[in-house]
C-alpha cells in the first residue's frame, strides 16, 4: 500500500510543471458569458488586494503540510480605516465563517477577509485581532474590540489538518503581502489543499464588467472551492465530469473524504449597493455553482459573503452619513455577473491546480488540460 | 346559559361611557419613560397618516359584527408615489402579514400598511390592490403588480369571524379617511374585537423624541393588540394582572380563546436609517412587550414592521439614489424610543379599549381605570 | 395593430392542439439525469394530490381571462385532519406567498397550497379559509384560525388580472377536483396565463425516485413557471434560448412584460425530514433553475415551499409526538433528486405549454418542439 | 492618577469576601414567578456539566489577567458521541458565537459550548477541536471535522484582553473539570471580567421546572452577562437601576467601556423539542432581558443558543432515527420558563459578582446587596 503510494508519488511529481505562465480558463477555449475585467480577477475592483501565504512542507512520518492562508482585503491598506457595506448567505452552512453574526447586524464589513483551512480558523481569527491592534487604535467602527471574518474549507485529505500548522506569522504574511494585480490561482493560499469535483482545486477568480444606468461597474469574485463530486460536474453546459471519469486519480483512504468539502465565494463590487442588496447580490453564488452541476451537498459549507466598496462614508460615528445605491429595478446586470463570474473562477481554479501529493502520500490529480479542450469541444450528452 | 349572557349584555351595556375624551395611559397616571411627540402617536412622524373603518353591527341569531380595518399610510397622500425603506421581524410567527417577503428583499413599504381580523386579510389584500389600480398607473417602483402589507389579529371572539363581514369598500374608506392628527384608539378599526391580557383591547398608539448628533428625531408606533393571559400583564414593573385579577370579567365559552391573540407593531420614524437598520429597530418591539410580561405565546403572531420617512429618493429607477443614515454607533436612543414607545402604546390600547358585547353574546370588560390607578400607586409584588 | 394582433391570433389558434397525448419533454428525448417516478409527477409523491380551474374566456373590449387556481394538498382528502412537516425558501423575494411566517414559526403546512395570480392571491386565500370552515370544525392544529398558504406568479401579459376574474368557487373548484394520477402541465390552472424565458409556459412537475440507506423514496415536483428571458434558458447544457432566438414570437406592447416573472416551486417528498431539513431541501431549487440559466431577476419572486408526507403524528396536540428522520449525512440523494426534479418540471412546463392570446391581443408563442429537438442533438455553444 | 488607582485598589480588596456561601437573588428576597429546579442551575437539566477557568493574574505595568473561559456540556463525557437538536438567535449581533451556521443548517449541537472573552474565540476555537481530537476518532457526526461553538462577551474594561491571555491548556481545564451539581456564578470562568448595568457581573444561572402534558420538564439557563447601562436596570419591576445611582463606582477612563457589552445566553431543557421548536426557545431570552430594562444597544452582541437533552437518538447515521417532540400547542410553559429562567440568571450574576479591580487599575463595584434589598422592598417609581 505504501509502496504504492510512493509510486504514485513519484508519478505524479514527475509531471513537468507547466512552463511559463499558467492558462487560465478561457485561455484553453472553454465558452463563457459576460465581458471580465481587465485581470479577470477580484482585484479588478479598485482598492480590492489579495494577500496569501502558502505552506507546502514535508514532514516526519508521511505528514504532509498543504494548507495556507488568503487574505482579500476589500480597501488594500485603507481597509480597517473604511469598513465597507457587506452581507452573506449560506447555501449549505457546512462551514464557518465567523464575524457573519456582525455583518449581518451591522451591514458592514470592518476589516479584511480571511480563508484557511477549517482547523485554523481560530489561530487566524486571533492573529487578524492581534495585526489589527498592531495597526493602532480602536478600529474605524470606534469599537475596542474586533470580530474577524475568517473562513475555510477542509484541507484534510492532502493536508495534516489536525497538525495546526498554520500560526500568527502567516497570517500577518498574508495580510502584508497584500496586494492588486493579478491573483495566484490553484494550490495557493487557504485554498494550497483544496480538492473539487475530485480534482484538484483551490484559490480561483473572475470578474465581470457591466453597464446599469450609464455608468460602468465591475463585480470581482474569489472562491476557494473544495466541494461535489467527480459525476457532478458541468463546465459550459457538458457534463465534463462524466466524459472526464476515466481520468478519475484521486487516492481515497478516507471513506469521509470524497463528497465532502465546502466553497467559499466572495464577491466585491464597486457598484453602489446597500448592505440588503448585497444580500441579494450574496445569493447569485449559488445559481453559478448550480451551473456547474453542484447540488450541495450536506457536508458542504457553501457560504457567500459579498462586499461592496463604493461606499466611502462608513467608519464615521460623529455624523451623518451620506450614500448611493442603484434602485432596485436596475440590478439585474450585477446578479447575472455574479452568476457568471463564480462560474468562471471555479473553473478557473480547477484549471490552475496541479497535481499535489500530500499528506500520508494521498493524493489528487488537477483537471487534464488537453482532454477537457477536447470534451468542451465535442459536447455530448 | 343565554340568559345569562342577555343580563350580562345589558350590565355591560349600562356602563356610562366616559363623558369627554378619553384618558390615555399617562393621563392616568402610569408612569413611562422618555419624552412623547405632542400627539404621543405614530402621527407625530410627518406624513404619517392612519384611516380605520370600525365595524359594529348586530345580526341575526347572536351573530355580531366587531372588526374592522386600520390603514397606515407612511407618507399620507404621496404613499404610492414614494416608498419607504422597510423591514419587519417575527418575534413569534402565528400569524399573517402579506408582502413581508417583498420588504425583506426590497427593503422597501411600497404602500400603505393595513391592520384587519384574520380571516379577511385576503379582501383586504385585493381590495388593496384595487385601490392602488384606481389611483392611477403602475405603483412607485415602476412594476405592474402589487404585493401589499395586511397585517391581522383574531377577533373570533367578539366577533363573528367566519362571516366575512370586511368588504371592499371598508378598506376603501379607511384609505380615504387616513389623516395626520390624534389617533383614535381601543375598539376602533382593525382593533374593534380584540382582547388582550384578557381585558378589552385593541389599537394604541404612542410616540418618542430622541436627539441623535444634535437633530431631532421621531419614532412612533402603532399596535393592534391582542394577546397575553392576564396573569402575565406588568405596567411599569407592577403585576397588574396578578393584582386585578379579582376584575377578571371575561367570557370563555371558547377554550381557544384565553392565551391565544397576537400583537402587530408599526414602528415608523423619520430618522434615516437603511433597511438593515429598521430591521434593528424591528426586533426591539420583543423588548417592549417583555416589559409588559409576555412570554410571547405559540398561539401568537407577533410580528412587527418598520419604516423610516426620511428617504424622498425611493421609487425612481432611473438614477442613482442618494441615501443618508445615522451610523450604527449612535442608534441607541432609537432603539429605546421604540421599546418605551411600544410599551405605552399597548397600555394606551388597555386604557382606551371600553367594555364590549359581541358575538355570541361573549364579552370582555376594559381595564377598570381607577383600579389600574389603585395599583400602580401601590406597587407591591 | 388591432388587425394585426387579430391575424396572429388567428394564425396561433389555427396552429392543430396535439393529437392524442402531449408530449413531455423526455418525451422529445431531453436528457435528465436520475430515475424518475411512474407519473414523474409530484403526485408519485403517495397522498398528494393536485386540482385546477382553467379560467380562459373572451372578454369585452379585448379583454382576455387568462388564469386559474392550481391546489397541492399534501395528504389529498385528510390534509386538514393531519399537517405535514414543511419549509419554505426565497431565493428572490419578489412575490407573495402568505402563510410563510407560519410554516417558519411551526415547521408545519397545515393544509393545502394554492397557486393563483398576484392580484387574486387574497380571494383565494379568503376562499381556502371558507372552504376550510366547510369543512367543519378547527382544524387540525386545534385552532380556530387559518393562515391558509397561497402563491402567486405575475399573469397580467395574457391575464386581464386587474379584473379579478378569478372567485371563491374557482377555488373551491380546485380544492374539490384535487385527485392524484398524472397532472395537467402548461396553460392550466395557476398557470394558465404564465410565460417563462419568453416562451408560453406555465403548470409543469416531475418526480425522482432515491434510495436512502435501503429504502425507497420520492421526491415530487410542481411548479408554476414564469420567469427567465429567452436568452438566459439553457437545457441539458445546451443554450437553447440563443440559439432559438429567431423564434421569438412574443408581443412586447408592455415594456414591463419582459424579464419579470417568478417561479414558485413545491417540492413533495415521502422522505421522513424534519422541518430543518425541509428547509435545506427548500433551497435547492435555487440549483435546478440555476442549471436551466437563471440569474433570479430582481422582479422575479422565487420562492420554494417543501413538505413531507412521512410524519402521521402531527395534528395532535394531547400527547407526545413521535417522529422519524434521515439522518443529515445521508441526505444528498433527496438534495440531488429535488434539483433534477425542479429542472425538468421546468422544462415540462416549456414543453407542455400552447401558444396563447390574451389580453389585448397580447400573445405568447409555447417553444417549438422539433426545433428544440434539434438543438439539443446538436449541442454547441 | 495611578496613586488614586492604587489606593482604590486596596480599598476596594479591603472589602471582606463574603463568609460562607455566597447568597443568590432570591436568598436575598428579590422574587421571581415560577418554580425553580433542586440546585436553580443549567445543570438541573439532566446531564449538562459546566467546567470553568478562572484566570486572575496581576501583571507588570498595571496589566491584569481578569478573564477565563466557561465549557457547558450538554451531555457530559457523552456529549461528542451524542449531539443534541439546537438553534439559535441573535436579538443584536454585534458578537460572534462561532459554528452558529452549522447549528442552523444541522438543527444539532454536536459538542461543548464554550464561553470567553472577545479576543480568545480563536484559541479556544481551535484548542476545543484539539480536545476533540484527543477524545480520539471523528465526532459523533462522522464528520472529520469540527465546528466549535464559542461564544464570547468583551472583559476589556477589567482584563488585558489583547494580552491574549486565554491558552488552549485553560480550555481544556474547563473541559476536564466540567461538572453537574452547583455552578459557581460571578465572577468566574468566561465571566470573569464582565460587567453589566455598571455594576461588575459575569456568569449566572438559574432553572424552572414546569408540567406539560403530564410530564415534568426542567428549563436551565447559563449567561455570561455584560451589557447594559445602569439607568435601565429593573429587577422585579423596580427600576432598580435608577434607584441605586449613587452608587454608581465604576472606573471609566475608556470612553467606550459603558453601554457596551453583550449577553451570552444558553438554554438547556430536557423537553423533546425539534430544532425549529428550539429556535423558538431560543428567541424568548429577548422577553427576559425586557423585563430587566434592557435596549439592547448597538454595542452589544445579545446571542441566545437553545439546546435539548431529549433526543438520544442523534449522531448515528447508518439507520433512520426516532425523535420526540411536544406538540406546538402546548409550549407556552416551556417559553414562559425560558423567560424567567433568564431574569433570575442575570440577576443571580449580579449578585454573585464581587468588586473587582482589573487592567490599569480600572475597577467595577458589585451591586451591594443591602441596598438591592431595602428598593426592592419598598418599590416606588
Amino acid at each position: 500500500m505504501r509502496l504504492l503510494f510512493a509510486l504514485v508519488v513519484s508519478l505524479l511529481t514527475a509531471l513537468p510543471a507547466s512552463a511559463g505562465e499558467a492558462p487560465r480558463a478561457r485561455d484553453l477555449g472553454v465558452p463563457f458569458n459576460g465581458v471580465p475585467g481587465p485581470l479577470n480577477a477580484i482585484t479588478d475592483v479598485a482598492g480590492v488586494t489579495v494577500g496569501q501565504t502558502t505552506l507546502i512542507e514535508d514532514l516526519a512520518d508521511g505528514r504532509a503540510v498543504r494548507t495556507g492562508v488568503t487574505a482579500v482585503l476589500p480597501r488594500g491598506g485603507d481597509t480597517l480605516q473604511r469598513p465597507v457595506f457587506g452581507a452573506w448567505f449560506a447555501l449549505n452552512g457546512n462551514g464557518e465563517v465567523t464575524g457573519t453574526t456582525w455583518i449581518e447586524e451591522s451591514g458592514q464589513l470592518e476589516g479584511p477577509l480571511m480563508l484557511t483551512n477549517t482547523h485554523s480558523v481560530g489561530v487566524v481569527r486571533d492573529a487578524t485581532i492581534a495585526w489589527r491592534i498592531r495597526q493602532g487604535g480602536p478600529d474605524a467602527s470606534g469599537y475596542y474590540w474586533s470580530l474577524p471574518v475568517v473562513a475555510e474549507t477542509w484541507d484534510g485529505h492532502l493536508n495534516d489538518i489536525n497538525g495546526f500548522h498554520v500560526k500568527p506569522e502567516h497570517v500577518d504574511a498574508a495580510l502584508a503581502g497584500a496586494s492588486g494585480g493579478p491573483v495566484a490561482e490553484g494550490n495557493v493560499g487557504g485554498g494550497t489543499g483544496m480538492v473539487c469535483y475530485e480534482f484538484k482545486c483551490g484559490i480561483g477568480t473572475a470578474s465581470r464588467i457591466v453597464e446599469v444606468l450609464g455608468e460602468t461597474y465591475t463585480v470581482g469574485v474569489l472562491v476557494q472551492a473544495n466541494y461535489g463530486l467527480r459525476d457532478e460536474l458541468v463546465i459550459a453546459g457538458v457534463p465534463v465530469g462524466r466524459r472526464l471519469r476515466e481520468h478519475r486519480i484521486y487516492s481515497e483512504p478516507d471513506p469521509n473524504a470524497a463528497g465532502t468539502g465546502s466553497i467559499i465565494v466572495v464577491v466585491a463590487t464597486d457598484a453602489p449597493l446597500l448592505p440588503h442588496q448585497l444580500k441579494r447580490v450574496a445569493r447569485r453564488p449559488a445559481l453559478g455553482v448550480g451551473r456547474l452541476g453542484s447540488i450541495a451537498h450536506n457536508g458542504s459549507g457553501d457560504i457567500f459573503v459579498a462586499f461592496s466598496t463604493a461606499d466611502g462614508s462608513l467608519g464615521r460615528s460623529d455624523r451623518l452619513l451620506t450614500h448611493h445605491s442603484l434602485p432596485n429595478d436596475v440590478l439585474d446586470p450585477l446578479f447575472g455577473a455574479a452568476v457568471e463570474a463564480v462560474e468562471e473562477a471555479v473553473v478557473n481554479a480547477l484549471v490552475a491546480a496541479r497535481d499535489m501529493v500530500g499528506d500520508q502520500g494521498r493524493y489528487a490529480k488537477a483537471m487534464p488540460h488537453e482532454e477537457l479542450i477536447e470534451v468542451i469541444a465535442r459536447p455530448e450528452h
